[in-house]
């Protein structure tokens, strides 16, 4: 997706070989209008797909989930939680997910209301890298006993293993942005 | 906003006198159309304020600050953060936000980067309480120089001391949907 590209290269600032910073526009400062486009992409890529619900996580995916959803016709959003709270039911879904940039694993729960066996769900997520938030979120949607339309992911990190580990399960992975390399503060993608 | 009460009446759970879940549209599953709904009254309500920018507080406050965006010209969203990740700056706005839901102390955080004194901001939240989060938030946009257009609440707890707390500072308070009371089951609008 061009657009994002090219915001991508306009405003990403390549931190490390593996950590790319777009908190200017996607997950501390929000671009509306670029997730927009983004929504209208995620529409065409999975246009031959049946979906009614989009998965995401907390915090970051919720913008690009909601936005989203506005181009899927009756569908609705759910977001994983990261930690317990008095405002979570005690029923349900919870899987261990371990975070590379917050370096420790976490639980990641959804209440068992909110997904169910008729469900057809697309996973959405700001970053791909290694998977784990991504396989997380598909173990959900497994022990709800519904299906996983596809994965949506905004950036992907595609000299990581994320997209391998999804696909070895038969899972397709629609990426905007593939990024191939990054060095000397320039990211190359695919 | 008469929709978004009706909404709360069906779907809404009375856990205590003070506890109400709204987990089925507004923050764990998302109602994105009535999300929509929000963002022309929050507009509507604020149509004398200009404004470029809605601040939140993750996770919840992103959903709603993001759809309503679509419906502030080119303003963009920031979403406070709260936990400290390799992907946040150094140089950051920080205040300390009391929740009585998850029963700590947590830091609130914005790179300074995305909040600076040209700003009018257009402080968003799911639930008014307390207060705690709105003050927070308040803090930040003060800490950053810019000027805080005004407090727009999905659902107030009018019987908690948020409301008074914000306008003892002159700041005006926009709630869609205020509480009275909660008991048997039942939520008693003001």
């Amino acid at each position: 997706m061009q657009l994002l590209k090219d915001k991508i290269r306009n405003e990403g600032r390549v931190k490390s070989e593996t950590i790319l910073k777009v908190d200017s526009f996607l997950n501390h400062q929000i671009d509306v209008e670029l997730l927009n486009e983004i929504g209208k992409e995620f529409k065409e890529r999975f246009r031959d797909k049946e979906v009614n619900k989009l998965l995401t996580i907390e915090a970051s995916g919720i913008a690009v989930a909601s936005i989203t959803a506005q181009y899927f016709e009756n569908s609705k959003v759910v977001f994983a939680k990261k930690t317990e709270s008095l405002n979570l039911d005690n029923d349900i879904y919870k899987t261990e997910v371990y975070s590379f940039t917050k370096n420790k694993a976490y639980n990641v729960m959804v209440s068992k209301r909110f997904i169910n066996k008729e469900d057809k769900v697309l996973i959405l997520d700001d970053f791909l890298a290694n998977g784990c938030a991504a396989l997380g979120l598909i173990d959900i949607v497994k022990q709800a006993g519904a299906e996983v339309a596809g994965v949506g992911i905004v950036i992907e990190k595609g000299f990581q293993q994320g997209r391998a580990e999804i696909e070895k399960l038969g899972i397709r992975v629609e990426s905007l942005a593939t990024i191939d390399k990054m060095e000397n503060n320039k990211v190359r993608f695919k």
